[in-house]
């Protein structure tokens, strides 16, 4: 019998300022004329809580712990390539990925005219079926006043049969 | 090998003002003598989250996906029945239903008394077991300041075996 | 075949003021010289949350189910005995415990470099594969602001095989 793990990620980033604007990539999308996020990364929230629940549901800890400050290598790297590495190190540990689930919360963009468009992407980056909604908060909390964009994920992955 | 696909959906509602006041729908349930919530349905965040989680773990999108502005027949569908035709739609794209958990999270009302009563209307609804549990926050954030109440919900289908 | 049940957990708690302060005490351990968080418990929202989550894919409520005021003899109880007993509750109803990811949503302590210790004791303490994750919210909402931490957990679970 083979029972699959689940695995849980969430990740938040605030807008950047008006006197600092930063492209906004989201979902593994640039969304042009959009606010951006700010981060050292491209605060790609949805591919980021992607890739943290993978590594969840593998029990190999989170993005801090693969792509930290100690690995400059990775300083930079767009979320879809963190996204890609996150489900190339769980399967090196021996998992086979079921699919990854995001939920994506905030006001803006308007996710849904793009939503099959960024699931083709993140899909392509993990080799695996990932899928992505979103969700307004009506206007409430840090996501309705448009400080910041929220994203949970959920994963199952699975051992490798021999 | 059947390996099962899991979905999150989160769900947010705003209470009504004072001076345009609505029943509260919640969790299948009439909560009489209760502070509503806003929305242009009834606003069952309970509901919209295991619907929601449904659609995420089909890969099929989310509520604004099949319910929305473009489908006047579902306005003012009650959460009940927006649930219930999430697990048609699910089930007629080839998964079974495995199981449908939601966390309300809120300081008002008192789910637990009521918790077995809304968990037998929405699991006749998605005629697949859905179970509630609910949680406050401490009197922190929108939740806690009694400003709107917040669901999040997962599920699991499988493709439905030849 | 056997397809799992999965469930999710939620909990909050407020850090307390520092006219009266607590121990903290999170995913198990203690956090010497860390802000303790307010409750009638340790107010362990990792061990909790994991606890609830079990009870959420079992379907067997939440912790004020089973913990609640009525059984005044778990007040002042662990998280982790609670975690613990809640596995005993879970397994005694027919399930056996597949794993369960916990994702910590606070700005401190910061957690990653106890993420191991954390994830032995409350394995141990659910006889079940725990893992723990952690996330900031770049210091967006309430627990950006630092007035209390939260966690989101799920879990699988499956009943018995004969």
């Amino acid at each position: 019998m083979i029972v699959p793990r689940t695995g849980i990620g969430v990740d938040v980033h605030a807008f950047a300022p008006d006197d600092a604007p930063r492209p906004l990539w989201l979902g593994g999308l640039l969304w042009e004329g959009e606010q951006g996020l700010a981060g050292h990364s491209d605060a790609d929230a949805v591919a980021h809580a992607a890739a943290n629940a993978l590594f969840s549901a593998a029990g190999l800890g989170d993005l801090g712990t693969h792509f930290g400050t100690d690995r400059p290598e990775y300083a930079g790297a767009s979320g879809v390539t963190l996204l890609a590495e996150a489900a190339r190190i769980v399967r090196g540990a021996g998992f086979e990925i079921g699919n990854v689930a995001v939920q994506l919360v905030c006001q803006r963009p308007k996710f849904s005219p793009r939503r099959a468009e960024s699931e083709r992407v993140l899909s392509e980056a993990a080799a695996a079926p990932v899928g992505v909604t979103a969700a307004t908060t009506d206007h409430l909390g840090f996501t309705g006043r448009r400080e910041g964009v929220a994203a949970i994920a959920t994963a199952l992955v699975y051992v490798r049969p021999e």
